[in-house]
């Protein structure tokens, strides 16, 4: 059976990324969703839990159409002190894979540093479908809900996460001063 | 909806680790199996990394017949250095849930302090369905193949497992002198 | 008997705080205060070791007339690589309290989504009687001594901590470029 | 002014504790008890946080006639990765002190290596008053409350001590078949 | 026999540190080059490997005439989590000592709160001879080969460190919008 | 240039590993002599602190007829807290290499895990030329020098090694009551 990786932060987890997910199901038997920086949360860039941004994807792939839930796995990795180790530590966090899905800077770069190709899904609108404008618009009180399915915008409600973002960024914007 | 957690080291994934799935399975909606001491593997205790169980809980929950994988999540977490955050630790690794099954010791008594009541499966065949017991097995030469799924059986074998044991068993009588 | 927490960095201790403390002991009987980021000195937002800061606050106490240091402990406590499990680490390295007083964001934050209100002293002199500003005034040389208490200034002289604090901006002013 | 460290664990803190607090009293005007390996609980050897050995140790003195305790400081310091670290960690997290009292042999053994003489109170009734002999006899079901000040029995009863301390051997013993 | 420690980061190793290195040789018999946040690689600041930064020191060295080899030791040091600990650490991960050469900020800070004193080697052509400009020009493309010795501009080359160090620029850009 | 890499934790450094640093030179052009575990010291297993043992090692070779010390490095590096990541440890903490000896087994099981070969030198005189050996008499108190090169034997004394080994035997020989 082939098996690939997608690694990202999901912070929050969007449409972009379920368009990568159906992208990779279809060169992939089985497909384990990897939540990198697994132990950070409650920062401007890492505002969301480990099993805060799974319950978003688990949420939002349950209702999506074309994917079969039953080929996917969610696995949550925390980061390495040295960052060489990163892709080494996906493989003993992970079952046996055979490719790589990733738009994230390092994984790409430390698996090319091991002679391994890493498929770059293509990021169509990818001025809007991406976690810095996502955090960016929640941050500043403009419309981010249609990045995102209808589980993860809901879910972020639930928890209250603008609040919590909203509270982040400014304690963040003294700090500066 | 419903979520419990499952938590176990799962060195190995055997029988009765399935049974407590479908006990959980009758109780609850949706089951994480939350896959402890994360980060250890190579040691007696602890032979096989995270990806290594998941991938045998994996194989051998897609071929029971009676276990709807769908309603299955498995999540590594790591230790804690502070034993008394283990139980909030995995508050943030894992999506929101309400019950906990575990034959964990320290699982146990950590959510007993904190007012959270833990269900501990039946341990039917317990002198046998045991981790210490196969894995003595396993060192011995005796039959453990039994006491787990054709799967784990054959994904054992697939990563020269028993070889790994042994070695670290030879080791560890060693050192212990 | 109730007791209280207060939460923050003292980077360093000053009047602020201890207005804050006299506040406090109006309605606690017993107060810990907490010296957050124990573990870190040496930086621009925070110069001064645990201990320095201890010591600091505790000549600084002695010699307030309205203060009964019988009431008063200070526990340092190091910060948690997880964020959210920062106010579990408070209630296992602090006796049990029944009252959070901060006006630190995270803790404010973290307690909130745990559903315990945390009292927000007053800030009187916010401008002026803030950490950042006084660590400002050290290293441009302006006068900083009438923020802080006699003892806290002197025992800043005694360890030469405006040359330390000088030398970190210095460092810090380069490494911007 | 003169200053002392008291360096120990305290698990529990006990009768032989409060003799060499007595005695380092006499010798120096404040003492620091530090609480060692500040960041282990729950286990065999060291059953209690630091939180509540804190309050173990403080409502044990506010009960002594003999102690006066404004002369007393409460700091807890987790252990350090690299062993000779040890006593400067403890110059980092403590106000500057001129004597160490330390029953623990680490301490004593660095302490020694970096030329600094610690000052080792004598233990009268040593084979009863040690944390060992008081932990092995609150599992076997012993009475141990005389070893103690009444304060730390009764908090030990109130936090439900000896069922954890319990819980904590069986699982042990279990381990070490 | 005289020994003094070289503290740097060598990120990359250059000219002004070979000009150092020969400057220490004349003062002790015996110096050891201590690679300073040896964990770290990957980074704006710290792009290579504990590693690969031996490797330049030791092929420029073989290569320097007025430079006997076998009176250089090169040891690589991680991070303390303290600050204050730095120094200490050195200590133990390092035959003894008598003299310290370092530019580097923090060393000399640290060793001088100690009360020992650090050799700062004249930085002749400091402009051009430093680590930052010679990753800047890296990474803007232009002449750097002439800061750094055949040996290391060799080895840079060998690994595509040029590559790594714009992928690496491009990705903090990124980020900091 | 073919270069080999031996680990060992050196604790401590004796006659059998000299005589497989003769055997590697026969072999590779340069040696890196890897010191495992280097955080760890002062303990029953690992007495000597890395800079401890590299200076043993120093002094011998540097006494050692048949060595070229030009043509060897050592290069300490701590454990790392995944086991199966320590041979990529190294990978990171050492210059390219070709090739592997040790006895140690856990480096043996790694590297064999990845499918890379590692040289096990003949362990001539094995029972006495074992650092527990060693260790076990400077404990008892028995004739360990001959076991160990002129200038470990007298680095060991000027240490006062042999009183910090008695005063850990001692120490652990309590605890396991």
């Amino acid at each position: 059976m082939s098996r690939g990786i997608f690694v990202g932060r999901f912070q929050p987890f969007h449409l972009g990324h379920i368009a990568t997910i159906k992208f990779a199901l279809e060169k992939v038997e089985e497909l384990v969703i990897v939540i990198g920086s697994a132990q950070i949360s409650h920062e401007m860039r890492n505002p969301f839990t480990a099993g805060e941004r799974i319950q978003m994807i688990k949420d939002s792939l349950d209702a999506e159409q074309g994917i079969d839930i039953k080929r996917i796995l969610m696995i949550p990795v925390p980061d390495v002190s040295y960052h060489p180790l990163w892709t080494y530590q996906l493989d003993i966090m992970v079952p046996r894979y055979q490719s790589v899905f990733s738009n994230d800077f390092f994984t790409r770069l430390l698996y090319k540093e091991r002679g391994i190709e890493v498929i770059q899904p293509g990021l169509h609108r990818r001025n809007e479908l991406s976690g810095t404008e996502i955090r960016s618009r929640m941050v500043r009180g403009r419309d981010w809900k249609d990045l995102v399915s209808t589980q993860t915008a809901k879910f972020v409600d639930d928890i209250h996460g603008i609040e919590r973002i909203k509270a982040i960024f400014m304690k963040h914007s003294e700090s500066s001063h």
